[in-house]
């Protein structure tokens, strides 16, 4: 059976309902599944004090489950960044640990991948999130699930989707695969967890960003050098922002052309992405292929070294 | 008389009656006051495309008036960083030109003294927000007014405030004055905009952000090395942000003292500058003087020298 444990590492969880039934429907999925301790503690709107989440990251390294799984992600990863003991999390994931998550994990991802090129983490889903919600509450999203599957078995080896524009027939690149939340990521620029990747794939999402706020972070990004040094960018999603009746038409789209009017690094939307029900997986730090062929592009990459000499089935993911 | 123009740099004015009755008061201060043939343009929700904004500010640059007083904030300055023909902006401020504004402007004044090390702008009001609203939207504040109108004319060398916590009794710090909003500043991070200021007086403000938002860009400028790096830090107003029920306590207090607790730097509160009513004047970029007494603040500078020697009375200005 595959170990995965589930640990609570920004937020606090409002209810343990959802993370008991996403327990569950893990261990339906044939995951051999424990719960951290500290998984439901509880201090201000955290999951605990930052000592006490700390230990439970190192915790989880040093038990190196085959799945770390982040039930939530909220904010109170960047509180920690400075204290974390790399090297014990670089020894988990080189012993085959994947941990997994989004959002507020995007902190966690990148600052590891800044010190430790050659390994990944998983941008993924959240247990509660995408795995705990009642049938009321909408389920588990099957795409979501079996990309989650396939990823953490090491068949995954692709996620394709729908680039809308048709503008990018032809494209390949290749590099090391980046980003994650835009907030978070630009929240770690200037510092030493931000991983100074060049000629990378960089993806990015947001969720209740209004487009301003959005086009302010990818014009940062672009003002900082970071995206003309990429082989491209992948947009995820970028919901969730109320509109403003000063607007006047300016939506999401024009952010995107702004940025797209600064610089010559391909901008790709369409990647499914983000905090919506339907999300691939995708090995942040890994090294990835983009192909566009029409409007559909792949992102693919070497599935597990050690399955492919086993002869596993390997698979793509493609989403529409 | 002295000249003011007034300029809509960033967001469109969403009604032109504000404007109106912000040049009708300050005329009625005692100002010759033109407003910029484009500070009612629009394209999107910015005050015109780029190009017609960043015309503004050059024609404006060019002219050199007294005072040159920005309408509104709203987003807008970044995309003009790169463009802005910073050394002619440099000769109005040469040639006497106090550019004033706070919000956006917080970019532009930023930007400036990235480059101009010896020249400041004005952290102080914006027209339509403090000097625009009719006496049913609140009228005008007395302080901000008198505030500004001594700032302008070179008398102000002094504001004053009470820090709450009585903490910081005896202390003295000197470094250049810099800051302003604490969104739009950490969105210059990385860039060839930020002003690396080390051994200064930082101030910020924030509107409408959540207090854990506040607090990691907090953190982010601590892990910059930036926080560390200066004489002390001045927050000024964090208000507007809606609760969570999943806050359990935790408001900005927290988010001031997670940073307090990872830095050796002061970290005074209650600097009466934000997205409120009532505001002062400061000079970003210019050389200030800290002194706390009790629960006594003040930041001073020495005022304009030409005022200074013909025997002008200078004044500070106290807010409690």
């Amino acid at each position: 059976m595959t170990s995965l444990t589930l640990f609570t590492p920004a937020g606090a969880l409002a209810r343990a309902g959802n993370l008991k039934r996403a327990a569950k429907r893990l261990a339906q999925f044939g995951f051999e599944v424990e719960t951290d301790t500290d998984a439901l503690a509880r201090h201000q709107r955290f999951a605990g004090d930052d000592a006490t989440r700390l230990a439970a990251l190192h915790r989880i390294a040093d038990a190196a489950p085959s799945i770390a799984l982040a039930t939530r992600g909220g904010y109170g990863m960047t509180r920690l960044l400075d204290q974390i003991d790399w090297a014990r999390i670089a020894r988990s994931v080189e012993h085959g640990t994947r941990w997994v998550g989004y959002s507020d994990l995007t902190a966690l991802q990148n600052g590891f991948i800044a010190r430790h090129k050659g390994l990944s983490m998983w941008a993924g889903p959240l247990a509660c999130d995408d795995f705990g919600r009642s049938d009321a509450e909408g389920g588990v999203d099957e795409v979501t699930r079996d990309c989650f599957l396939e990823a953490m078995s090491g068949a995954l080896e692709a996620v394709g989707f729908r680039e809308p524009t048709g503008g990018f027939d032809g494209l390949e690149a290749r590099g090391r695969l980046w980003g994650g939340n835009l907030t978070v990521l630009c929240s770690l620029l200037g510092t030493p967890h931000w991983p100074k990747v060049k000629g990378g794939i960089l993806f990015l999402e947001d969720i209740n960003e209004h487009p301003y706020r959005v086009e302010r972070q990818l014009l940062q990004l672009q003002q900082a050098g970071v995206i003309d040094a990429q082989a491209a960018v992948l947009l995820g999603d970028f919901s969730g922002a109320a509109k403003s009746p000063l607007d006047r038409g300016y939506g999401i789209k024009d952010a995107v052309a702004a940025l797209r009017a600064r610089t010559k690094t391909p901008v790709l939307t369409g990647l499914p992405f983000g905090h919506i029900r339907t999300k691939v997986c995708l090995p942040v730090g890994g090294m990835v292929e983009l192909y566009v062929q029409g409007r559909e592009a792949i992102v693919g990459w070497q599935s597990d070294p050690r399955l492919a000499h086993a002869g596993h089935d390997h698979h793509d993911h493609h989403h529409h």
